[in-house]
């Protein structure tokens, strides 16, 4: 394996928090939680980081508070790295960001770098995540919605999920529901971002869709616990080219794995117009004869799935070494704890061993054998 | 270039800050900052890092203060990780410890896990770096240099530089001073930790001596800007078994050249011991027929210093590069700063292009190529 790093040089700005679980070890940070940050590096980025969620000064391990940061704040650290020269980004990653007014204040860094860089065109893209929720339930504020609505057209790439991408179709005047049942919504709801918000690349992370009537033949049917990313980039006059990658599922939570998808996207995106002259087209749109397998997303989309299952696999492997280490491990001792106690160091004995096994399994990211194919849906 | 990890699994506490320039960007996060956390987790160790600096809630970027953890904070975060079961540590990296009082809590936590690895020889390992000053000038307060000294026997390799080194054989009863001024008076100081803080491995990180008048002959005189590590681990009696690696200095100031190579130590003396017998031996110490050029540490120096050579000359490359690419940028624009703007600009892009460049040479920190051997001192 090559120690050359995949992608040119290239300056990262990501705009992003470390939220849920893992913030409990935030000061005293463990290594698997600033996932995209890590993933960007390793794989040869230059990244600054822009937290959305800092913390409070009642240090102690068990008083820590995570603070959203303004708006204010956000334009305040966005003046001095401006003022230290520190401004000059390719590539803009944002994900989880707390409340309206700080979404509305990310928009206007994106569309200051975007205006900055129209006189060259492709030398600056932002790859939008828009998160707000999962599994049919929000979890940010309601009014983070509807701030999107002004920013979402600035993006170059977004990555939904199924939830929020019926969330982002919503957003549109006209549209006030739009559920994906089918197929046939999927499509409706990828046509109407690339042709209402004029989206370039869209990439929805996390399809799972009741199975059409020829797949549900026995024979062709897919093996259960799977699940698809759905992508597409459009032509120049907005229709779609939607590809779609089936993986299998694995059965257990793990958190951060839509920050590593999300960087290894912008780590594959850039490397995979690096070498030709999409790089100097603005948002990197591909021609209009260019087949929606041949298109950069779906070459990006195929590495990015075959790292994350690869990481996957080996974290699976290793949670399960590691419980039957700590859980057999001096049985002795377990002898003081109540049934709650021990209930409580399962679950963080869990959470521990469920994280991302990131540092030893570099060559995961770095070189990953591609497993799952893109087909082309149409 | 194997994507195999260089160690087994390894789990390390980094006890250590990020001040000094890199500070004012220590929210919007510069990649190259948190450099030992980021060589340790690229070469496969997972790192809980105990930040002993943290930030105020007065954001805005030019308003950052940094506000240093308390003794009790320290303690805090430590009870905080073990109620998590997150106390199970291989190696401690100390570094940087503001205060007397958060050095003796930093001493309490390795006195700790020193104490839970009595039952297993060799399975925990603390690397203490006693950042104190360099050139001649303390940079911490009069009580930490004494707040070390209830500590340094509990260490397992010191990474004193030159000056540090002279402070810390100070700090034993009776001698009041020693100064390090030739080859001599060095090996006093190295026997003197070995023999009366029983210290296992020290490694001094830059020592600079007048030249000997052998090496003063005009055929062996050593090139010029060339700088020396000396290292030696004692045998069972306290002896030294005293080697050298001569390298050439740049002329150009680096900030976090310190952490690079502390974190590397730890990744290259844990390789060096990882499949041999010494990994079960209690502060991994060689037996005493071991000559100096055959210790791990020596090998384990020999690959750091040429990660560290490989590291600077691409930096130093990259720097170039980028000055005169960012200074002959848009001339245009110049028109409108005062000399003092100007200088100022300067500057600031002089310090963002001296960040070490880590992400782009990974390469370097996997695989270098040895070019500088250590030799024995006698």
């Amino acid at each position: 394996m090559s120690s050359e790093p995949p992608v040119p040089e290239t300056s990262v700005l990501a705009v992003a928090s470390h939220v849920g679980k893992q913030f409990v070890h935030s000061h005293t940070s463990r290594s698997r939680n600033k996932i995209a940050v890590f993933v960007l590096q390793s794989l040869g980025c230059d990244v600054a980081a822009l937290n959305t969620v800092q913390f409070s000064n009642h240090t102690g391990y068990r008083q820590w508070k995570g603070t959203k940061v303004t708006a204010q704040e956000i334009n305040d650290l966005w003046d001095g790295l401006k003022q230290s020269y520190l401004d000059r980004f390719d590539i803009m990653l944002s994900g989880y960001v707390p409340g309206a007014a700080a979404v509305e204040a990310v928009g206007s860094i994106a569309k200051e770098l975007k205006e900055k860089s129209q006189a060259k065109p492709g030398s600056f893209f932002w790859v939008l995540d828009p998160v707000m929720g999962d599994n049919g339930k929000l979890y940010v504020a309601d009014d983070v919605v509807p701030a999107y609505r002004g920013l979402v057209h600035l993006a170059d790439l977004i990555l939904p999920n199924q939830f929020e991408a019926e969330y982002v179709v919503a957003l549109l005047p006209l549209l006030s529901e739009v559920k994906i049942t089918d197929f046939a919504s999927l499509r409706t709801a990828v046509e109407t971002l690339h042709s209402r918000y004029n989206l370039p690349h869209i990439v929805i992370t996390s399809v799972s869709l009741p199975l059409t009537a020829e797949q549900a033949e026995p024979e062709s049917r897919p093996p259960a616990h799977t699940m698809s990313v759905v992508g597409s980039t459009r032509t120049s006059t907005g229709k779609s080219r939607l590809f779609s990658i089936t993986f299998p599922v694995f059965d257990a939570y793990f958190s951060g794995t839509g920050d590593m998808f999300a960087a290894l996207m912008v780590v594959r995106m850039r490397e995979a117009v690096a070498s030709s002259s999409l790089k100097d087209k603005a948002s990197w749109l591909s021609d209009d004869d260019v087949d929606a397998l041949d298109l950069p997303l779906a070459k990006a989309a195929e590495k990015v799935l075959a790292s994350m299952h690869e990481v996957l696999s080996r974290t699976c492997e290793a949670m399960q070494v590691e419980l039957d280490r700590e859980l057999a491990d001096d049985p002795a001792k377990e002898g003081g704890l109540s049934g709650e106690e021990r209930a409580k160091k399962v679950h963080l004995l869990k959470s521990r061993a469920a994280e991302l096994r990131l540092a030893r399994n570099w060559g995961c990211l770095r070189g990953p054998t591609i497993e799952y194919r893109a087909v082309k849906l149409e």
